[in-house]
């Protein structure tokens, strides 16, 4: 584990972000939830905030008085342990407290949080791995704020702008899909004890035999998805699971999230506005089943965790990990160079592994044992983070998860093959 | 008609009440729509400024250039005739525009109604008649943005304050109950043409046949009302209508909105806070099935709105149309007095009478043919205004209506019984 | 009332007339029910049975053994005051207690009820009260078990016939369409307490002042209710009430129940099979909003209650109830006549009143209370029975009562105007 | 592939059986769907027997004429190859055909099957494949008519039932529990290609490699989960999946689907009746997320179907798959014995894995791709087979599946751990 100093400095960097992630906020937005799955982006910092309150000062400091009673009702998201709390899908409801409110419960917090670990806190192990879960925690709840936002503004017919991107290089052009080549084997699959921090699902390392495969040397892109379009894969059966030709039937849908198509031309919804489609980046915001159908369609599939994270190993060290992050501050997948394969950042892929525990994989005790292992069942795995996770947030280990039929994350597609 | 300097006075006055109604709230309470039939508070706002440019400035001033191009379709409640409209029910996932930008939009088209009224619409008699309109139709959404604060503050775990409530001297006791003769005979119902401004739906006077009855000298109070409760009203079914048990069973409804019971005591929310219950103030925020199983508790009944007009004719004569309104700024129910019977102001009256076309009635041409007749379905009559209806907006004509189940509006009872 | 030796020969004729319509009928067919309105033909047999035992056996017959424990439970239908019963949304789960079961039930039951009222029961007035209103209740739910089984037929993709239809000297042609003439004054509306037996409901003879006007000769026939489909009636919301444009869009509905377009030409469902609709037989099937809708097409309106019970008084004397009626057995409306106006018989005819207790009107105490008095809200009046009616059944004074959207009664309009 | 006389032999013997077990419904039995999962008994028959007309008589007879035009329509189940159908929640609204008109559907279907593969049948090698695929599908059906009549008579509050059970010796007691060891290592798992026939979902022999684990040598029994349930097991969330979780608290679950308590004791309904609750008979009609918590109640997990078929491979070697299957005509689950460890037969067992296609799996083309492949998501796997399973339907390969909720089939735990 990090030193105490250390820990304390990411503690408050980490705080920061969120504060300027939620700055070009007007009071308005971020209040509202249009959707159960979108909260609004103040439940974000209140509850990250309500994290370090619970976890950390109600836990340690003797005699602890809590910022307001009502907050812990309030703020916690899905902790039976800590007690009764309000409906998740009711979040939008709350106008109070106002965004300036939790904006002074967290620098409240702040300081207690700093005052307790200059002191007691920084010998108390205990605490101090619960403030770097809390780190860990705090960074999924940036990736969250964002899409959250993202859905907001996108569905506003007024579609507002979220920011200005900044100028980047970017290729005009996706390299070529070609595919890598992993040969069988017996894989160790997972996180080793040894190495820094990880959340409880990456643990068990254990061993994985693979039959020999291909993975995909980029992403599926724009370009590309827009043919299984054009070619009526939307219509088409075949291709799809049947749960996921009901759901695009009871949704109709016929294009990703936030495409929009208008006098024959596509556009789609970014957080700098509403732009025309960018055929060479990646495809992003399709579900499970799109991604499925599209896998089908090219007479091919999704990789397994283990695919991916066995090839991620091999064709981009660990030592390496660079890609499109939160730090690039675009936001937005861009397209894959020969410098990028684009295993990290730019999109969560998709696999074609369920979300379950590891072998001897066993839930914590206490409150953190809700954090993972109670939604190990019918969710799908994705791997390497997306233009909206910080980057020092994510791992080849790390294992991210989500319903099929979820779209308002930065998802998309690699493709994967048997030799 | 009123005169248009009169008209167009009587214009600023309404529209500047609505801003000062609109003061207290945060960014963040306007936004939200915790139940559909809950607006966010800066949708009225910004409707009842549509109103004013789509059909004053829209319709009369040569190549009007709308404010935004999308708000007439933002905006539009529910005219047809005027369009496609957003979805009613997805008015709170409009973070956009911001509660700033729509008093900037009010601003504007009050400037240009001026404008258009001190120039060629002053001889307008169309015109003029539609700026009457509009000034009714914003008092009551003046009482819908206070009925739907009302909600989404009372609804907060926190129950946070609307305002403080002004010092108002108020009997401590209500006047006994008793009953007013009203004899058998042909009466007149509905407005007189000769008349001012009204609603259509108070056209068509035309005569009724009441056999002779009596009615109540005050509404009923949380006291009696109390007392249904707890000699459990609620859980006979004998004194409910069938759909109205099935409406208590499947919403575990026990009490009236607003309250709560903590410690065996009662508390009511009112906009100036949680309250202990005020024992001799009207029961009010109780659907229609509450109002008709406590009449049938009482072995009596409700009013048809043809008594409620015929009494309040003779017991409260027109020219003394005095009671607690808006303009008392208590916006809560007070108890009555010898010298209020509270025909007018205090709560809405349920009547036993469904809302129908009165005899001749016609619906107008084109979008405010739209204003009222399309409702005349499934829906209960309701007599008197409230204390959150400006007095000058009410008559004994006024025929408002909602469905029995809602109870947001501030509702209240009053017996009769045959003789 | 009747006397007692006439009362249990009516008592039995009406229980052979439910056997006989039962008949036609596969074991398959009485026991599905396939949407909550439409019950199971079975548990109609089964249920009057079960009124027969409950009310007048079960109470009057000392140590009396219930048939069977559970059938109370099953066969109960909205009795709060009798007890527990099964939810009626769920009739069609039971599987059992067979036809076969529920046909010896009713010959056990019929035996004891025989046996009681020959000796005992035979003064026992208010058990002959209660035999006298089972017996109108049968034969409610006589014309229930024929609408309901023209429901599951009409809905089968076989389209089974029912019956073979009668040889009926019916007119070619429908009469022109006229209007009577009804002048202004007080009608007195309401069952003559010096009379024969009728429900609850029509209770409390009293005054209602009606204006002058004018009604339709003749029911609104197919051909006329074609135009008004072909001339985009459906589709205009002018037309329509709020809720009943919804209700179209909801369930996309563009014509009548059991009507169906094929290669240009139309289709009606009868019990006799699907045949080729019968453009000068009345329209039926047709909800109250679709009534109300191509009344507003003409330019016209539907009658209130009062008016149609006055002009049915007037034009079609009560000594001369005729008509189309179960009796008949043809059990589809016949085009009218200039000896028959269609007051009575052919189809139930929507009247544009709410259903509501009229002046005076008490609930019974006890079981019976629960007849009618607590179904008064949010339905409209429909008046004159239909041909699915038994014509011993039907009065002037007669209201049966459904919901705006339903449509599987045998319903059709009647216009009416203001002069 | 076994021989065109054997596999007519057998396909007459499964359509044998199939009539045999439709047998003691009565009509009104055969044609209820209480609930979308549960098809009507009957409806399994003319299914089965549209399988046969479908996909041999229509596809290999020159100008085959189909039976009946809508039967078509009617009874395919899910096959969007063959074009519209029927929908399926609307199974229980057709009374018509009845089930004695499908039983001479299926009498006639027989003849000509019969008749085709006498003749040029015999030889045509892809008739033969679909003939056998055919068989085993009905086999399916069996145990589909089975589960299904047990929910059609197990929730009518009468407790019909549905047979007499033949005479058994049954243990007393089930064998005490105890673990049976398997090693680590890579193991083959799926249908050789060799072997007999087997589903596509089988297909793809591959490599596993296995951690070491130990498995039980039987299935939970009643009095196992009675002790979860009385030491409060349904209310303690820490055992619970999250989604687990809230279908408890959703649907009031606290105890497995047939059981009901009365005056502190436990019955369970079985095909024979209501019955006390056999202690030592293993636990059944549970769902997965019932069998789950179950697990982790007792500080243990379920076997994934790899461990569960390396083991079954081990412990009851293919050769002599032996257990009580539906042959035994008991019809439900019997305790374990020191000759039966229960892998085969008595119970499907929930294993902890996604139901997913194995590396190299590729759905088939046309009509039969849709047999498995489009189901392959959010559902679990169970093994080995239950008291309503063919005995010679099941294989130590055979993965069944479905969603996690489900409980009307025969389902059951057994428990499992790493070394």
């Amino acid at each position: 584990m990090e030193s105490a100093s250390n820990l304390l400095q990411s503690f408050q960097e980490t705080r920061d972000v969120s504060l300027s992630l939620f700055a070009p906020l007007s009071a308005e937005d971020t209040s509202i939830q249009p959707i159960e799955d979108v909260s609004p982006p103040k439940w974000h910092l209140a509850h990250t905030t309500w994290y370090f309150e619970t976890f950390i000062l109600g836990m340690f400091c003797t005699d602890y008085k809590t910022y307001h009673p009502e907050y812990n009702y309030l703020f916690n998201s899905y902790y039976e342990s800590i007690g009764e709390r309000y409906l998740r899908a009711h979040r939008g409801n709350l106008s109070r407290p106002t965004s300036e409110e939790i904006i002074q419960y967290r620098k409240e917090i702040d300081n207690r949080v700093q005052d307790f670990f200059q002191n007691t806190g920084s010998k108390n192990q205990e605490a101090l791995t619960l403030l770097e879960l809390g780190i860990h925690h705090e960074q999924q709840h940036q990736e969250l704020l964002l899409t959250d936002t993202k859905y907001i503004l996108g569905h506003n017919p007024l579609f507002p702008k979220y920011q200005k991107t900044p100028p980047l290089k970017k290729p005009l052009q996706a390299i070529p899909l070609s595919y890598l080549d992993v040969p069988a084997g017996i894989y160790e699959i997972g996180h080793r004890d040894s190495e820094k921090f990880c959340f409880d699902n990456e643990t068990g390392r254990h061993k994985q035999y693979l039959h020999a495969f291909q993975i995909a040397n980029r992403l599926v892109t724009n370009e590309e998805y827009l043919q299984f379009i054009e070619t009526g894969g939307y219509n088409n059966f075949e291709y799809w699971l049947s749960d996921g030709r009901a759901w695009v039937e009871k949704n109709k849908i016929y294009c990703p999230l936030y495409w929009l198509q208008e006098n024959g031309k596509w556009y789609e919804y970014k957080l700098e506005g509403l732009q025309e489609l960018d055929l060479s980046s990646p495809v992003t915001h399709v579900s499970y089943y799109e991604a499925d159908a599209y896998a089908s369609w090219q007479n091919s599939r999704l990789p397994t965790e283990f695919e991916w994270e066995s090839a991620a190993n091999i064709y981009t060290p660990k030592a390496a990990i660079t890609g499109n992050f939160l730090d690039n501050a675009y936001i937005h997948p861009l397209p894959a160079s020969s410098e990028n394969l684009q295993f990290f950042g730019d999109v969560w892929e998709w696999t074609s592994s369920s979300y379950l525990p590891y072998p001897y994989y066993k839930r914590r005790k206490g409150a953190l044992g809700e954090y993972n292992g109670k939604f190990m069942i019918d969710q799908m795995v994705l791997r390497g983070g997306s233009c909206a996770t910080p980057k020092n947030h994510i791992r080849n280990t790390y294992r991210n998860f989500f319903q099929t039929n979820k779209r308002w994350q930065f998802t998309g597609i690699r493709l994967a093959r048997h030799t």
